[in-house]
């Protein structure tokens, strides 16, 4: 108990160190080229990017600081000492402490989209080997339902490090895509961080209170330090947050998914980015033409975002971009313009469907909508682990 | 035996990986203006500056891929398994990788001189925390001459903390303070890992076998990615390494000495990097004035380096000044010129009191010499672990 408070102490300092330190050192930023102009005011001024690196330093400071009161108790008895539990602290970090080092390399080198991927599986090393080490457990729980052909339980062995792999790869790049409006990035990570605690909460009374203590342990600093970053971030940005920023939270949650072995809940958090891949996967693949950029449209005349928009050459169509057309349209998924040579749609990003359901909303809005539904799909998330599960697995 | 031979496949492969991404990632690092102008040249054409960013992180991933290999024995008998030395060498590399990190922020950032002191003692946090985990053990063997003072052993308490965080601080800085000459830090790098590795060999037969093998595991891919980084940066430079290298290579160091145990043996490898800092020590600490620079001057019309000077006014001398003049004069370790109203005396560095010994010489003699005179002190730290230590400590 008396550990959580000190955490909980060291927290806030973090909090307060990092909102002292993002201001001062923001010219240090712009002075080395790391700028961006925010396309979505009419101001062009120049807005230091990659600023999570900041964030991101001092969250970890703050858990190597942490570190002996965790495990100070252990010492006084050192043939007990729990050394498992410390390697996966120092492997947790040390993937946190890899996305860190990539993420602001790629925001400072602009790397290509094949080193995003790889990026994450190369920082994720270290966490595969300590679950290697330490758990080795590569077995899945088959639902009820499926049981009488599948057994309680199958092994999957290998795939089931490639499964923990792309969890890291997911988590870290679907952070980076749900992104382009102010403040968005870190309020949908606040917002999953909060939900992970609450779970870690709800979950501290029964028999895996182990492995919630220590996914506590790393995300109440984590929130502590996103939250010093949010207050600058927030609508009107006088920070971007960079790729950095979006790395280092996906495989903070991915470190906890896969050390404290709740990584389908944790999946159930990132809905939203769910929805928001799958909806892209058209574009992503180049199923239909995909802009470079899938931002918003802002229209200065009236301080409101537009959703943005693609243009297919009907000539060019395949069948299977028809198909999804159609699909789409029946759903009601896309806003649709046709004239008899090509058809104009929205981007197909989460933003842009707000958009166009919610018609141009300013952009503070948007981002305050798009974390209502973050939250939303946390209290669904904890309807269909708890009520729900119970028809699927034993309790 | 096995474990040796993978190890060094993979540092192969990854000495030829470094050597194959370096130049091709060159062009993305000048487009984000991290380049530097080699002053020592006649040509005035961008070098990438920060190139220690790629060896490091092929270093970190090789390191990565071999944790499975030196494991993956354990593994057979998880009752069994080393998860101390497992929590080492996680926070080995954490150190390592935070000191990547930190490195390239200063090289892109260019932060003040407070955060080079502070950023090592925050990246030697986990190596501490694992050191006051696994070991705890914070006594220093009395010399036999003074036991009769002091006892066999005194044990300095929270002090061998701050021995060890300082170490880590002066390992750092050391390097990064003995350059300046096409190919010089990496070049000394070299030879002090190779000091260490030659060290390790000739203590695998004795009981402190399993220090040096991890320390074997940790050097082995440091040379050979540091090998790679040498082709490129040898003169002509190709590519700088940067603050990052420097960094870097000063915490491997410090890591390997701190949880090998042989700290003061590594010191004796940093000889020439020990009488750089104290004969810079008086300008470091402004009793004798000190320019931005302290480069040696490069004669376009010879294409010979000149040692670089100051400027004393007389007026202005304090009398702690006039003694060290005095001193060094004496033990002529300074080349002076007098007229009225000043004193002009080389600036007070390795580099120049070489050059001021030799005359005018080529750059690349320059490193040569300064290379051989650093193999030349491996020798004599030889002589004085082995024969003379003997003197002195129970062998």
């Amino acid at each position: 108990m008396w550990e959580i408070i000190i955490l909980l102490i060291l927290s806030a300092v973090a909090f307060f160190i990092t909102d002292e330190l993002i201001p001062n050192l923001t010219d240090l930023f712009v002075k080395a080229g790391l700028f961006g102009i925010d396309l979505c005011k009419t101001s062009k001024k120049k807005i230091p990017e990659a600023i999570g690196v900041i964030s991101g330093c001092v969250f970890l400071i703050t858990s190597f600081l942490f570190i002996p009161v965790v495990f100070g108790n252990g010492l006084m008895d050192t043939q007990h000492f729990p050394h498992n539990e410390f390697a996966e602290v120092l492997a947790g970090l040390l993937s946190i402490c890899c996305m860190l080092l990539l993420g602001f390399a790629d925001d400072v080198l602009d790397l290509r989209w094949r080193y995003k991927l790889l990026l994450p599986t190369v920082a994720s090393l270290p966490l595969l080997v300590v679950y290697y080490v330490n758990f080795n457990s590569t077995t899945f729980v088959v639902p009820i339902p499926l049981r009488q052909w599948l057994g309680v339980s199958i092994n999957i062995g290998v795939l089931y490090y490639v499964y923990m792999g792309m969890l890291a790869v997911f988590c870290t790049n679907a952070i980076n895509i749900l992104a382009g409006v102010n403040g968005l990035e870190v309020g949908q990570s606040v917002v999953i961080a909060l939900s992970i605690i609450l779970f870690d909460i709800i979950e501290l009374k029964g028999d895996q209170f182990k492995a919630h203590t220590f996914s506590l342990h790393i995300m109440i600093p984590y929130l502590a330090t996103t939250l010093a970053l949010l207050k600058h971030n927030w609508y009107p940005s006088k920070v971007f947050v960079g790729d950095t920023f979006c790395y280092v939270s996906g495989m903070t949650f991915a470190v906890v998914a896969i050390l404290s072995h709740f990584s389908k809940t944790v999946l159930l958090f990132f809905l939203p980015q769910i929805i928001n891949f799958l909806y892209s996967v058209p574009q992503l693949f180049h199923i239909i033409p995909c802009p470079r950029h899938r931002l918003p449209k802002y229209s200065e005349e009236t301080d409101l975002l537009h959703a943005s928009r693609t243009i297919i050459v009907k000539k060019e169509m395949t069948a299977l971009t028809k198909l999804i057309l159609r699909v789409l349209t029946m759903l009601h998924l896309i806003d649709k313009i046709e004239d008899e040579e090509s058809i104009t749609i929205n981007n197909m990003t989460l933003i842009n469907l707000f958009l166009i359901k919610l018609g141009p909303i300013p952009e503070v809005q948007l981002t305050k909508k798009l974390m209502m539904f973050q939250g939303f799909c946390t209290g669904v998330a904890f309807i269909i682990r708890y009520p729900l599960a119970s028809y699927f697995y034993d309790s």
